[in-house]
């Protein structure tokens, strides 16, 4: 194989050390690499490196504290604040839908590494009763809505579904995707695309090998959505369909609105371009970017960029005054994407981030480093939000919209498959409280007071005071819904059990005529098939 | 040995059962079985059961929602909201303190059954770099008060530390303060005395034999205090002592500042004779009590008193209504305790906590439960909050002042002595912090961006871009204080420790000298004997 014009290429990038394993490849080996190596510009990632590392030096050198402002009220919609505008954004939302001006847009390039699976994050079971996954809970609200939107406005709609994968995951993705037959969605209305991917580099800017064949490469984070966007003609394919609105979302959020009407139609009505769902950070220091204005544009702060004092800052109403919590949850015009794509996405410089990089090393031998040895690079989709003419702001309720998954199961319990799974179990049973259905609460039920293992048996102790020569009590006035309790356990010490099926319910909408007045085991399972109380749990 | 008498006894309370294996006793169990049965009141053990039934029933048949109202503005003070203010009640407490009018008395009578240890809570290591246990901590956080209280008003003073075990743990508790010489506390402040016990009673009010030859007892809930206060003349000694306000708390807050003056402060300055800390609960479904106002009385409702609907209901502003979350963290003048003693406390009914209860059936068989089969009678120590002339909230952060420690560790992560670890050192951490100081961030520190692992290297950086023909940045602008995120981690993938002692510090105050313009290794232990960076993780 020739490599005369390649090494020459490499040589003039300083990335001649990609080669230094040639001879001892095997020719398939060396197919591999030099056709890897042919596609790369070195010249554009050394590009890069050079002004990703001066960015970040100088953002990390400045501090933004001073430059910093709140949201204003007058830009920002709330659930709990602005109660009595909800349905009329609502409709907006659903009418939009109905006119298939709207689409949702998937951020599931990332693997689920920290998770510790090897398979992308959308494939996960976090063992609901339904054993669906992240991608089936997604479609089927996706499917849900638009039957909702085309019976409320007596037309056919739908909501296209872009999928933006990565060379790593595109095609697991779309074979789970085929497999399960886009799950009672039309295929047509599902687009993969995928991001980009980068080398990963040493602090001196030389790429690392990650075998003597192969290159380290690493996605270009959630904010390679614009380029792909356009190098995949993704803009082009929502002109084609009419799309208004995009509404894009992060993968591992279990409670996700895919396509939340309410946040659309709020940002409509607020003729925002760009708009951003968020949840009210209430710790200073939780690990969380704050949604905020520097210098007069929005953007995302992150914690590590401001001092204590800033981000323990608070209002005269004693919330912190850098509150609005971002959740990777974002709203855009398609013109605003467009201009996003065509003008200002080259401009974007890509953040660094460092990381433990498995290498070779000069002799050959693969080393996993224990401490950051090398940098990935990445943008972020939040970084254009500085670009937006009218940006808004809605915050919602962290119990009823963000549980992301993050972690395997462990001891810290934060973000993992047991917090996912309970979020939304809890999420609901309040639905079904709230519809006026009640749970019963027989033997071996817990209903805690201050501990999980304490316990009242209304219908032990009627007996017992009646026997003692007390009075009896009506059953029916323990009938009222009662609060479910985060990790309520039964009398197994297993949570209590509930989930119902985005083809049944939205946000909780239409339970009564299924839930009203009835008493149900703590297991229960509401789907198109009907009520199902499980007599054990665990099943 | 005669137990005619006793026979007797039993057979009118219908207690007899308990005697149905005498005559298989040894004669030492039988000495110690008749000599329990002996000290108990039947008659008065059988009207606990009967009355604290029927309450029981009672308060569960009638749902106490539609009369609840918030705590109103004006006896709400606020460490958020009146800022202005907390100067001044900080002043009006040490002030108090310095004429020897404060005393603290820990609830201390429950085992660390949850949390999976057969000793006594406060004698809980939960792995902090000193390894102190919990009593440890709250007994030098009383030493460092009376110091900086008679510092500041040039006087001697002490606090009188009241603790309430029960006969499971009082015999441990008072040799382990003794073997540790009281922690630096004058002996005679420390005052043990004993809250009661209760038989465990079945369905049937049926007293509980746990083995053949023995009671199954329980002590009688932390608002056995009140019982306890009189019974063991703790109240007089107050008197004795010219003690005018007690601060009352539970040994499992790893956070709780004991005897804290601007808490006490507020009480004294707002004329308050019962007081309570709260923190804001901001999730309807937290498992936590909520004070507020029932029929115009002061009494905390729990979570599963009060339906759904009325735990989601908010203020104007957003918050949950009903968000004052009772943290067992309360202020009495002593003229208040005294009435309770005198005239209250008999009043009180028991609460009734269903629990799995291992008893020996008629067999003699010991049996181990796995359902609810019994109950144990309780007082909580806030159901006197009813008798109150002048009642008062005091709203605290939850990150600066409660983190309990209930739980082993294990997968949900809440409440265990992972949680309680991290919490203490990331408030000491943010104190260090705020008093100007700030952490190296060198090779295999872990600064996050979005991620754990993900991190900037400035030095590296500024090489690097040098290299690269770019700009060099002073070093100096990077040492402004940086946000303490809650779990960060280190290079080796540990969280970050900073630990102060509290002879150092009471509340962050005094640091300045020690750590401003100082850059530390994020292993920080600081105590008598100086500022110490511990070079590896895990000392």
């Amino acid at each position: 194989m020739d490599t005369g014009r390649l090494a020459e290429r490499l040589a003039e990038a300083g990335q001649s050390h990609l080669l230094q394993f040639w001879d001892g490849l095997s020719p398939e080996e060396q197919t591999e690499l030099s056709a890897d190596l042919e596609s790369m510009d070195f010249k554009e990632i050394n590009g890069f490196f050079k002004n990703a590392m001066e960015v970040s030096g100088h953002s990390k050198a400045e501090k933004v504290d001073s430059r910093m402002e709140p949201v204003p009220r007058e830009v920002l919609g709330s659930v709990t604040r602005d109660r009595e505008l909800l349905k009329a954004w609502e409709e907006e939302g659903l009418l939009r839908i109905s006119q298939n001006k709207v689409a949702v847009l998937l951020l599931a390039g990332g693997q689920g590494t920290r998770l510790g699976v090897s398979y992308p994050k959308g494939m996960y079971d976090v063992g609901l009763p339904s054993h669906k996954t992240l991608f089936q809970i997604q479609a089927e609200r996706i499917l849900k809505l638009e039957q909702l939107a085309s019976l409320q406005h007596k037309t056919q709609c739908s909501i296209p579904w872009y999928i933006m994968t990565s060379g790593r995951t595109m095609e697991s993705t779309k074979e789970f995707f085929s497999q399960h037959n886009y799950f009672g969605l039309n295929k047509e209305n599902v687009i993969f695309f995928q991001q980009g991917m980068l080398p990963a580099m040493d602090y001196n800017g030389k790429i690392i090998l990650e075998s003597k064949g192969k290159v380290s490469m690493a996605p270009d984070g959630n904010g390679g959505l614009y380029r792909a966007l356009g190098t995949q003609k993704i803009v082009q394919d929502m002109e084609r369909r009419g799309i208004g609105y995009i509404h894009v979302y992060c993968v591992d959020n279990i409670l996700v609105k895919v396509a939340d009407p309410t946040f659309i139609g709020f940002c409509v009505k607020k003729g925002g371009d760009c708009g951003a769902k968020v949840v009210e950070k209430t710790n200073p220091t939780e690990a969380v970017g704050v949604v905020c204005k520097v210098d007069g544009r929005y953007q995302v702060v992150e914690y590590s960029e401001i001092t204590l004092a800033t981000a323990e800052k608070r209002s005269a109403d004693g919330r912190l005054m850098f509150n609005a919590g971002n959740v990777a949850n974002h709203f855009f015009t398609l013109s605003f994407l467009q201009d996003i794509v065509n003008t200002y996405e080259p401009q974007l410089q890509h953040h660094i981030a460092q990381k433990k990089i498995p290498f070779v090393n000069t002799q050959g031998q693969l080393i996993k480093p224990d401490k950051p040895n090398g940098i990935k690079m990445e943008k972020f989709v939040f970084d254009i939000f500085q670009f937006a003419k009218t940006f808004v702001v809605y915050e919602v309720l962290r119990e009823d919209e963000f549980s992301p998954l993050k972690n395997a199961d462990s001891q810290d319990g934060k973000d993992n498959p047991a917090t996912a799974r309970q979020a939304l179990m809890s999420l609901h049973h309040r639905w079904v409280l709230n519809a006026g259905g009640h749970f019963k609460r027989t033997r071996g039920d817990c209903r805690a007071r201050r501990q999980p293992e304490v316990n009242i048996l209304r219908s032990r102790i009627q007996c017992m005071v009646a026997g003692l020569g007390g009075h009896s009590y009506h059953l029916s006035a323990y009938r009222k819904p009662q609060v479910n309790v985060q990790g309520l356990k039964d009398g197994t010490d297993l949570p209590i059990k509930c989930e119902i099926s985005p083809l049944v319910s939205y946000g909780g909408e239409g339970l009564e005529k299924l839930v009203q007045d009835r008493e149900f085991r703590p297991n229960l399972v509401i789907d198109l098939k009907g009520v199902h109380e499980l007599v054990k749990n665990g099943v």
